[in-house]
This record gives structure tokens, C-alpha cells and sequence, in this order.
């Protein structure tokens, strides 16, 4: 079923401690397009500037990606500097020019109203709303949000979770939204604002999946190599939705799996820097990280008469 | 087969967001041998001052803790008291009252030097060894440390390491420890140190087991209400070696079930402060949360035809 996202197209200079990369081709349309279409064709609304060389253009068209959506505008496309220290978890944004991105105003294609699952990346929730006014009969509708909108646009972030059926966040977003420090806790509350289910991402610590009284934990792949996380969650997400779009289900064992894989497309894109990873992944590797990913947090039933007499 | 503990038995005063609980019952050793108890009988080795009351070495008797080798020693009983924030990772110790611990010398009664299984809890590692010394022939031998053995004790620790088979310790530990902040490089690097395997644990995010090539990661089992963390990690390794014991094997999968096994048993103790959860819980309840953590990490294969052609 058709997939569409709306977010950013971005430069980015990041810095950590094994290399740095300045302005290479970054923002959460990207990552999250790039990822999904491992699994299908994805649409894609955003903006860029005159700046933005075709060939990244070309890059995303040639994956599958539908680029009709993506705008030009006069000016300077997104740009993010940041930098992570050894503890990969946190990122310092050191400088951000929104540029073209400052004026953005999703205007979905008249082809793309029909889309069936959606994907709401990081931007102001105001233009979340404006996107879903768009859409005609969505099946699911996800988004992600940041603590910036959580404290500056509270109001009108929690008007669009009300339009939302699955919210994708980290457990410190997680947290602050609900106002509630223990992460179980947090997820009912936040399951009761509007979303009928919670993907909390908790970076090398794996995901949790909160839907009515169900609960899914996946542990993250453990990686001996960790280069670059930046994309990893809008990666996990187009992992994630590429793979719903593509069975076309939203029940609970397709939510389970979707999880596992947007966790594995995740660990590998945060193995190189920017979507380098991701332009040469193959199924065959997805596939074979799915099963080594079984492996390792697979165990079996308990044996019987394993405990002391009386207990 | 049989079990052997050796570590602290001391009273806690302990305050968290959720209350506030002065001169409790704990201790490593005391944490331990009750979770394991559940299993089958331990045989535990401590130190406790003249002010320490006989119903607290009944409590432990009555549930098949061999206390022959808990002495007693002029003087007053080990004191601990530390403070949790609401994030209930980080305890900060207040005090330290060391008190008879301080000369703590490990002297095993002849009917323990036939253990099979031996849990080293965390002590100086030249007592640990010195247990070592007194121990025939075991089957297993697991230890645990903190940041502070592992700065002010190095050469000592490594030289414990070299006879340990299994080594617990928390991700902050294994990163200080190996030199080394990617956990899994982490765990490689302590691998050639002496433990022929390793279980990093990761409070509310699981653990992680690391054995020659074989990893497994667990999920920590999320929970709504945690109000008082003390204990923790002894309990899972209580719960741990207790089921190994039981078992008498130590297979991939037994070692996998043992760690789903120890974070079911922790999972109940930072449920109440003290001792008081292990006090009441049953199998029947660790069958049962066993079981549902089964159902919550449980995930199926991929189906076929899943990927975008070419991919």
C-alpha cells in the first residue's frame, strides 16, 4: 500500500569521534525514504533549496522514491551541524539554519492525497495537522515529535496526537510528554492523549511497543562498530512503515516484527556515516541480521520441578 | 548441586522518591542467598556483629540458607545508606559504615569445600580469592566487582579474573574495566581477562550474555511501580546461580534461561524496599512472569517476497 512522508531534506556536518563529515546529505525525509524503500515505493514531501544537487534528487528517485512532492525553493537548503562524544547517545547540535526549511508548507501532491500509510517526521506540529487535512482516508498514521514542539508547541502537538495512531518518541521525549518518569507509567498516559499505540526507542537499549495492554520488548542489535547515529531513529521508522506499507497489515505480530526491522535497518545505518550504509544495503542482509537477531534473544520454556520444595 | 555464597550481610537505610526505609535488612550475601534459596538450598559465608538479631539468621535458615558460616564478631553490623533519585539507576551512598566488615576474612566451614557452584559477591578481590583458595573442586565460578575494586584494585581484580568463569557487572563496569565505551568491544576485551563468559547488566534495559562468539541480549521486563533498586543485581544473580545450581548444567540454554531467570527474580525485588517482595514471592509468580516475558519478546520470521525488487 502506498507510503508517503513529510519532513526534511537537509545538509549535515557532523562530528564524532571517529571522523567528521561536512555537509553531506542528511534530515528525517531522507533517512526515513531511503529506508522504506528497501521495502516499496515511499512519496516524498519537503523542500530543499537551489543549492541541492540534482544527483541526491536523482539518488532518492532511482531507490523508488516518489520525488514529485519534493519542493525548490529560492535559497539555502536545511542545514544541522552537531557533534556526538564517546556516549554516541546524545548529539550536540552545535549550529542549525532552517533556510528554506523556515518557510515550509507541505503541499501534497494531488496523486498523493489517496496515501494510505503516513508518516509525520519531526516538524512543526501545526504543518502535521496541515498534512493530515490533506490526506483523504489514511489507514495508519504515524508521527514523531522532539522535545522542542513537547515544551514550545504543547498545544497543538497534543491536537495532532488526537489525529495520530502511533507515535514513535525516546524514552526522554517519552517522559517529558507524559510528565511521568517511570516509561510504563508514561506510555499510559500517553496512550490515552490520542495514539493507539507507542514505539518508545530507547537507541542501543532496543524499542518498546505499548498498545492497549499489550507490550512488545526488542533488545537493540548489539554493534561492535557504532560510526554515526544520526538518522538512526528516522531509519528505524522507514524500516518500520516500508515494512507495514508493504504487508499492507497492522496487526500484532506484524507491529512486532516491524519493530525487529526497524531496529536492524537502524544498526545499519548507524555503521557509516550519513545514509552511506544504506545506499548499499541489500534484503539479503536485512534477512540475514533479522535471523542473527532471533538468535540472540531467543530462549526457551522453563524446565519443571525447578524450584525448592514449599516455594 | 550445591551453591556457595560470599559477600555482606548488612543493614541499609534507604531513602527513594517513593519513601524512606531506615536499618533494613541487606547485604549482597543476603540478597543473593534468598533469591537463590528459592531455587534450592545456598550455603552463604558473612560477617555480622553481636548487634545483629537472630530472627534475621532464622528468616534465612527457615528458607534453606546454611548460615553455619555466617560468624558473628564483636562489634556492630555492616551499615549502608544511600539515596535514589527518581531516575533509580545511580544510588548515592551517604554512608558507609564498614564495622565488622572491615576485617571481614572468609574462612569456609570444611562441610562447604565441596561447592560446586560459587558465587564471589562484590568483596576485595583478595578475599575473593582467598574463597577460591578454600574451594575444592568447582563446577563454576562467577564474581561480581564495582568501579571502586576496579580503580583502587586492578592488579588484584585481574588476578581474580584469571580464575573466574562468569563474571556480573553493570555496563558503567564493563566499559571501566576494558578501557573500551562500545560495550560489546567491551565485553571481547574482558573475555580475554580470565571469564569464559560475561553478563553485563543493564538495569531497567535487561542484559546482555557474551560467551565465545554467543551473544544474548534480555530485555528487562518494564515495569510499572519500581520503588527501591537496592539489591538488584545480587538478586539477579541470585536468581542466576540458584537455577543453575538446580539444574547442575551449564549449557547455552540453561545460561540463557538463567538470565531471563535472574532480571524475573530482580524484577520482584525493586517491587518493595528491603527484602520484603523476595519474602513472599512463589514460583507460581516467577512462572508466571517468566511466561509473560516470553509473550513480550516474542517475535516470528519474516515473510517471503518482503522487499523492493532489486533490493
Amino acid at each position: 500500500m502506498s507510503l508517503l512522508v513529510v519532513g526534511s531534506v537537509a545538509f549535515d556536518s557532523v562530528e564524532t569521534p571517529f571522523g567528521h563529515r561536512p555537509e553531506v546529505l542528511g534530515g528525517s525525509a531522507t533517512y526515513f525514504s531511503t529506508a522504506a524503500s528497501l521495502f516499496g515505493p515511499v512519496r516524498l514531501v519537503a523542500v530543499v533549496g537551489d543549492d541541492f544537487p540534482e544527483q541526491h534528487v536523482a539518488f532518492l528517485a532511482e531507490r523508488g522514491v516518489d520525488v514529485s512532492g519534493l519542493s525548490r525553493r529560492p535559497g539555502r537548503t536545511f542545514r544541522w551541524k552537531g557533534r556526538y562524544d564517546f556516549d554516541l547517545n546524545n548529539a550536540h547540535t552545535l549550529e542549525t539554519h532552517l533556510n528554506v526549511f523556515a518557510e515550509f508548507d507541505p503541499v501534497l501532491p494531488e496523486a498523493y492525497r489517496d496515501s494510505k500509510f503516513v508518516f509525520l517526521a519531526n516538524i512543526d506540529p501545526d504543518l502535521q495537522r496541515s498534512v493530515l487535512d490533506q490526506v483523504k482516508s489514511p489507514r495508519l498514521v504515524a508521527c514523531d515529535t522532539m522535545n522542542f514542539w513537547i515544551t514550545s508547541k504543547r498545544e497543538s502537538l497534543l491536537k495532532t496526537l488526537k489525529r495520530v495512531d502511533l507515535l514513535f518518541v525516546n524514552d526522554a521525549e517519552a517522559r517529558q510528554l507524559a510528565g511521568e518518569h517511570n516509561i510504563v507509567q508514561a506510555a499510559r498516559r500517553i496512550l490515552t492523549l490520542g495514539p493507539r499505540a507507542l514505539v518508545v526507542k530507547r537507541g542501543e537499549y532496543g524499542a518498546l511497543f505499548f498498545s492497549g495492554d499489550q507490550v512488545f520488548a526488542a533488545s537493540a542489535y548489539p554493534l561492535s562498530a557504532l560510526f554515526d547515529p544520526t538518522g538512526a531513529g528516522d531509519s528505524f521508522a522507514g524500516g518500520f512503515m516500508g515494512y507495514l506499507a508493504r504487508t499492507g497489515k497492522v496487526d500484532a505480530g506484524v507491529m512486532r516484527r516491524a519493530i525487529v526491522l526497524g531496529g536492524v535497518v537502524a544498526s545499519f545505518t548507524v555503521e557509516q556515516f550519513s545514509l552511506d550504509r544504506l545506499r548499499t544495503l541489500t534484503s539479503a542482509e536485512i534477512q540475514a541480521r533479522y535471523a542473527e537477531f532471533q538468535q540472540l534473544s531467543r530462549f526457551d520454556d522453563l524446565e519443571l520441578d525447578l524450584f525448592a520444595p514449599g516455594r
